[in-house]
């Protein structure tokens, strides 16, 4: 059994008790991975959320040019992968490789319907925690985008 | 009167129906903005959602190397801005001026809160559809940076 006061101190789980995080643990799946195994692929349909309890993975975007894949980001222990892929029905936005052996902890979009059945409060508030993540994320990017003029052009 | 049936197009109320949104009307407020007049300034306190009625805006930033704006987005008549800001309570992420006299229907975060606590489940189908706007909108900046190696080393 996974502690869940680990997500306790995750911002998805912001505003929300330890007593509800128990009540909604039966929407959460544990799940294991082998070192270099692919956990999601960029464009592959991609559907639920990993808190990673152990481990570490890589992010990877393919490069369109030349189909190589580029590092973008690397997660470990505490931190958390497919925020977009468990709200936004659409293919994976970059691929997942574990680099050691790693267990996570996973919520589907279909468990997040779940929830919303279950306690709608609950429910509301994990989204909201969730858009706010989403959005700090879109700041720094944007921060990053607007340093550089030549991106600007990609964009038109 | 504003009519109400433009917003009912707009993604953030995906899976409300027109009954609904007109019963959350009171809590929207119409703003006009002159000419050149700044809407909102980055780095300063904004709390609100901006759904253009009439008029077109500009989205800049700053470059922090020189001082100046540099133009990321334009936005005209059915476009939305500040989704980040309500949601998230932090400083703007980037100014907005007009460029034409502008109207817009705007929701704070405090008439935000107001709808959580009239309709917990109006609020809960509009912040799931503001978070899948950001999360796609994160997804085309994300595909830009990948793009580009040398914005990955300014992100380490």
């Amino acid at each position: 059994m996974v502690d869940l006061k680990s997500l306790h101190n995750h911002s998805l789980f912001g505003g929300i008790t330890e007593d509800q995080i128990s009540s909604i643990r039966q929407f959460f799946v544990v799940e294991d991975f082998a070192e270099g195994e692919f956990i999601e692929r960029e464009g592959e349909a991609g559907d639920r959320i990993y808190f990673i309890i152990e481990g570490q993975v890589e992010i990877l975007k393919k490069i369109t040019k030349t189909g190589n894949l580029s590092r973008i980001f690397m997660f470990s222990e505490g931190d958390v992968f497919g925020e977009m892929e468990l709200i936004d029905v659409q293919p994976c936005a970059a691929s997942v490789r574990a680099l050691k052996p790693t267990k996570a902890l996973t919520l589907s979009n279909k468990g997040l319907y779940q929830i919303s059945k279950y306690d709608l409060k609950v429910f509301s508030l994990m989204i909201m925690n969730l858009a706010r993540d989403i959005s700090r994320r879109l700041r720094k990017v944007d921060e990053i985008i607007a340093l550089c003029p030549e991106i600007n052009k990609l964009k038109e």
